[in-house]
């Protein structure tokens, strides 16, 4: 039982607490058949991807629960929830480019978020459970994608699940201050506000997805929420206090992700994930939606690219963000997120820029 | 002296205190030839127009402080930094059918919204200067627009100013508090957040236009700071406890915010205000850019209709989404807020129906 085993190593007593508690998950585990009992359940997804097949792909509201409130007018318009933030879109080559890396720290303060980092992985391996024989080298730790034993899916769901249910706290934090701090100084914002609110988006659109997949039993949800409760407020106070810092943690959790999800590809590659591995494995439709994943590059390992070059993106950017003057230097990356796929994509530049760009590279 | 007067009435010890500090203020308000004494300074606005006529519509920083770093590729791209969110635009039609309208309190909830604005609006009243003979009828508060005495140009934008910097807090609050919420229940958001983020970004719009105008002096910043600091967690925890209720506040908000817009509209048409009512007077650059003014219709008139249609879009939207079920019904308006000014904008609709649509009318 991956959460009960983590709570074991931290307390024994909360473990017995736990045991009455865990036993419903591990039945749900079991009866889906799931080799290894977990405290997510995964879905039929088939079934899933069925129900969000309507017009509407950004919503679980049924299409014809939405009146047309304009009968005279276009009447499928209203029907359609296109995202928030259209994809930009990748072609395969930007996405098979992404590879891990890492910024080494140079001031204190990035060696500062560099640490919290790694404390933040030390413990989220620890609460999913993640055997040492299933960590990866720590000796260059966001470079080595290889472990002894591979994860399971359930390990996997969980992990990106509560990761994720994180990554799109801090770009609305960002967002938020930098709005407020317009507002209150009656000051332009330099465009940094919107790609901050992108960020939050598109990874509240990878958690989407990956619900669609599992759905986290009461006991994650419960970690979910108590994780969101601590991470929002100390990102809200860490960002007042200094952006720098806060970017770059960003910065560095990212390449923590563009590591993880390598790692992913390359066990759904070497087939250690059987219901991934398999290509007749069927993605969420909102994924299919979102990225707008052509015919035939629909597999789980499609999936998992584009996610990752969207942290890819997350990490190059916040890396260049934490290097510009947060006052005053426009946002370079400003014009892209607005782009759309037929127009050139920046963006895919940052992705592949893993340390970000110095300032003297972008403030002329 | 404005704020002085306000002061005078609240607290006379406050008074003597304030008026060592505001001296320096009403000089600064003299020396610029201002008729009323106030807190701000009308700025040399062609001079500010000159510095914004460059390619960057959204930034204060220079083009040219933007190096390039895809100097193979379109070297423009870069530059140019469009609103997060394109102004969808309206005809002129629709913004002259605009008109001030009140929406009467159905719920206890509405009441103690509808009462609390009313307070609101007192309190700024008095804050701003404003005098007995300058108010409007107070029996039919919402759609009376005519007052014995005119404001003057300082009061408006001491108002406007003060006020659009609080207009651009609920949208922001609403849109963060639904994204986590999304985040922590792992529940789809049914395409709220955009439209309550794209608000808050055109009321910060607003308030930039008015800033390039006139520049507060340290005593009207330091009101702008309290206030968001007041308002910002009253919305917040508001919020978190009603979002019906809030969106009706919101939506009686801007109730008074295209009722204040009318009166300013008339108070030009009447040529009570001598600068704006000038049709040489230059509006700022960033105004002509976000709402793609048309050539020959850029007066000061013009622009406060664009902006009056705006307060109105907020109050049909945010009165609708307080007759909605915030947890499950789908944002009617959402597509709108990406469609640009080609495709028809179901959003000039909400503009019209000022008491905003009813449950039944929208959802099926």
């Amino acid at each position: 039982m991956i959460s009960l085993e983590a709570s074991k190593k931290v307390c024994s007593k909360q473990a017995a607490h736990l045991t009455r508690a865990v036993i419903p998950l591990l039945y749900r585990a079991h009866t889906v058949g799931l080799g290894y009992p977990a405290t997510i359940r995964i879905a039929a997804i088939a079934q899933r991807c069925r129900s969000s097949q309507n017009t509407r792909s950004f919503s679980t509201t049924n299409a014809n629960q939405l009146r047309d409130i304009f009968p005279a007018k276009e009447t499928t318009y209203i029907r359609q929830t296109p995202p928030a933030w259209p994809h930009p879109g990748y072609t395969e080559e930007e996405m098979l480019a992404v590879t891990p890396a890492h910024r080494p720290p140079k001031t204190v303060g990035d060696w500062l978020a560099w640490k919290l980092v790694r404390l933040a992985r030390w413990a989220t391996d620890l609460a999913t459970g993640v055997g040492r024989d299933q960590q990866v080298d720590m000796k260059n730790p966001t470079t080595a994608v290889a472990a002894r034993k591979p994860l399971t899916e359930a390990q996997w769901l969980v992990r990106v699940i509560f990761l994720e249910s994180i990554a799109g706290v801090p770009g609305m934090v960002g967002g938020m201050l930098r709005h407020l701090h317009s507002l209150r100084r009656l000051k332009r914002d330099n465009g940094w506000i919107e790609t901050l609110l992108e960020e939050s988006f598109n990874e509240r659109m990878h958690l989407l997805v990956f619900t669609k997949m599992a759905e986290p039993g009461w006991f994650m949800k419960t970690m979910i929420l108590g994780a969101q409760g601590v991470f929002f407020n100390a990102m809200f106070l860490s960002y007042l206090i200094s952006p720098r810092i806060t970017h770059r943690f960003v910065g560095y959790l990212e390449e923590e992700a563009v590591h993880t999800y390598t790692r992913l590809v390359q066990e759904i590659e070497n087939g250690d994930l059987p219901k991934w591995s398999d290509p007749k494995f069927e993605i969420p439709q909102i994924a299919v939606q979102y990225w707008r994943m052509p015919e035939g590059k629909r597999t789980m390992k499609d999936l998992i690219l584009y996610i990752r070059a969207d942290e890819a993106v997350h990490r190059g950017v916040n890396h260049t963000l934490s290097n510009l003057n947060h006052v005053e230097d426009p946002n370079p990356f400003v014009s892209d997120y607005k782009a759309g796929s037929e127009q050139r994509k920046p963006h895919a530049d940052a992705a592949l820029k893993a340390t970000g760009y110095e300032r003297e590279e972008v403030i002329g």
